[in-house]
């Protein structure tokens, strides 16, 4: 059977992959407009360098091979954030700041999750090097939001999280003992008031503060009596009111799946027909050669949860019937349309699935 | 050192990767303008499968692994147009034909040769599948010169060949023996003169029947006195006519590298500042599940060569300075403008390679 597919890889068919094509190209549109430039990493580097900018264990599920020419062993890509941050820091590492990157492109898991069963992922995003402020964080989500609208992603939603909000509070008000802390996080994350209660009762309220944005960031406020949280908060409502009104907001103070590597902000896109989120973001550090930390924010998104299992679109399509001179052709084709050839004399417009027939002059409906 | 990358792999960076994602959009829509649709097969196969539908040997450098789910060996897809072979053959056999599809990613192998060191390729293509006609290959070697011209190709050149055309020779009027014809075919393609004279004179005159298209057609027309080759040369003849003035044409009826797999006809692209070609293309025969046999006719470009090393375009860029309202930047960008921020007081317009600022409403260039 050489029909069948590894399981987690996929082919894209008509009219599918055309819908994902264009929606990507009006993604990438809405970031480029923001001034965020492409770059386009190779599928493949050295597994050694790729692992030290991936998450911890992701190099484990990563496709790793031994390179004949360098004898080294090559990985190929699971993630591409890391590789933009490579560039960031090294490529570009003398570049004015902030530095705008925007990329588009596949990457691959030798082993899926339960949760998003496949092994090839389609990622696009957008990366901003160099700050770490209220407008590096804003314009990022900016960003994103206006990305989601350019895919035309149906009720958008983002939900805020602050990472190292238990970090915070425990070197804090609130302190723990530190091997209490991941139990903590982790039994917060899962939003198991039981445990919380009997690990750490303090951060009870945390379970509360969650919903939808303007509540859940009063509830936080109350709770922040001491004000360690201030500046954060204030920034998180600086955020929310660039955003205001174009798209619904929630926040999730306790969230950590997936955001472990985040500093002070992350966030997941929501929206459309998908149940599962449609990307994520935040803030985090990149390590520069020598070892300096530089600060950075960025988003990126799944694309096929973008377009969905049933793109619709126009599929609008001209049947030449054979003998028609080829500069008619490139007229209708210079008009916008796409033209499909009669080659032979059995050929039909509705086996070409063929939305209308040029017919003495003119397009005419079928 | 992270930022080194393996040989043959490499980063895209700006402003070449937004001029490489911009050409292969133009190339994709010319592509996509003459009726063939988008399929996005996966980065990974099974390797078994993959390998029956590879030129032989190509397999050998491909990029394989085990999967731990099925426990079965895949490969990185080396080339991209067996995958659209297997498509067309398989999950859309039971579709009418003709079946046009397109198709633009990435291919990874794991030695490169010494004449393309690269070993991530990015391919644009087009497969015509299940016609074996003269206007079948027309349309291709059309799209093909279109292509070349939405990519904004200089001076195009498109070079055919007749893959088959010893064999048929052979077969025919101009018997050899068995032992003798790979050797030949060999040293025709390698233009030695000398050789063939040696194995094969009567062959000879092929070798001084290459050059710009007319001229050598008619030595072909000249040489061929029995008429074996007489449908080719007609077929030939009709092809160039489709083309005339819109490309440069040259015959080299024995070329033959590259080309094994291609049935009667078989062309080259070149142009620009390549000195290699840009892409290549031909008629095949594409295996069902089965066994039948069906005809194919396709192109692949090779992006990268089509950008070339230092690609042109307008990097048009509006600084906002700090304060600018977010609705005069959205006004801006809906104007089709790429804006960028001011997100501290120290960003400058020079430092972000902006070419123009915002000033008292206005873009006033720099």
């Amino acid at each position: 059977m050489t029909a069948l597919l590894p399981e987690g890889l996929r082919d894209r068919l008509p009219p599918y992959a055309d819908a994902a094509a264009a929606i990507e190209a009006r993604v990438l549109g809405a970031i480029r407009a923001h001034g965020y430039e492409r770059v386009d990493p190779p599928l493949a580097e050295f597994a050694e360098a790729l692992g030290t900018r991936l998450k911890a264990g992701a190099l484990h599920d990563a496709v790793r091979f031994v390179d004949p020419v360098s004898q080294r062993t090559l990985a190929i890509r699971p993630d591409i954030t890391a590789q933009i941050a490579r560039i960031a820091a090294t490529r570009m590492g003398h570049h004015p700041r902030p530095v705008r990157l925007s990329y588009a492109g596949s990457a691959l898991k030798l082993r899926a999750s339960q949760l998003s069963p496949a092994r090839e992922t389609r990622q696009i995003g957008a990366e901003l090097f160099g700050l770490d402020s209220v407008a590096a964080a804003a314009e990022i989500a900016t960003v994103a939001v206006e990305a989601m609208a350019a895919a035309g992603v149906a009720q958008p939603s983002i939900d805020f999280t602050l990472p190292d909000l238990v970090d915070a509070l425990a070197a804090g008000p609130l302190p723990v003992a530190p091997e209490v802390l991941a139990p903590l996080r982790e039994r917060l994350d899962a939003k198991d008031a039981g445990a919380v209660a009997q690990i750490a009762p303090d951060y009870l309220p945390l379970i509360a503060a969650a919903g939808p944005f303007a509540p859940a960031l009063a509830r936080l406020r109350a709770f922040d009596r001491d004000g360690t949280l201030t500046s954060r908060l204030d920034a998180l409502a600086a955020i929310a009111a660039t955003l205001d009104g174009r798209v619904a907001m929630t926040l999730d103070p306790t969230e950590r799946h997936g955001f472990e590597y985040q500093t002070w902000l992350g966030f997941s896109l929501f929206g459309g027909a998908s149940a599962a989120e449609l990307g994520r973001g935040g803030t985090y550090m990149v390590v520069h050669e020598g070892g300096a930390e530089e600060a950075a924010t960025g988003f990126t998104l799944y694309a096929d949860r973008l377009v969905g299992d049933s793109p619709t679109g126009e599929r609008r399509r001209l049947f030449l019937p054979l003998g028609t001179p080829a500069e008619d052709g490139a007229r209708w084709r210079g008009d916008g349309w796409v033209t499909v050839a009669a080659l032979e004399a059995g050929d039909t417009p509705e086996a070409q699935l063929c939305t209308h027939v040029l017919a003495e002059g003119a397009a005419r409906a079928l």
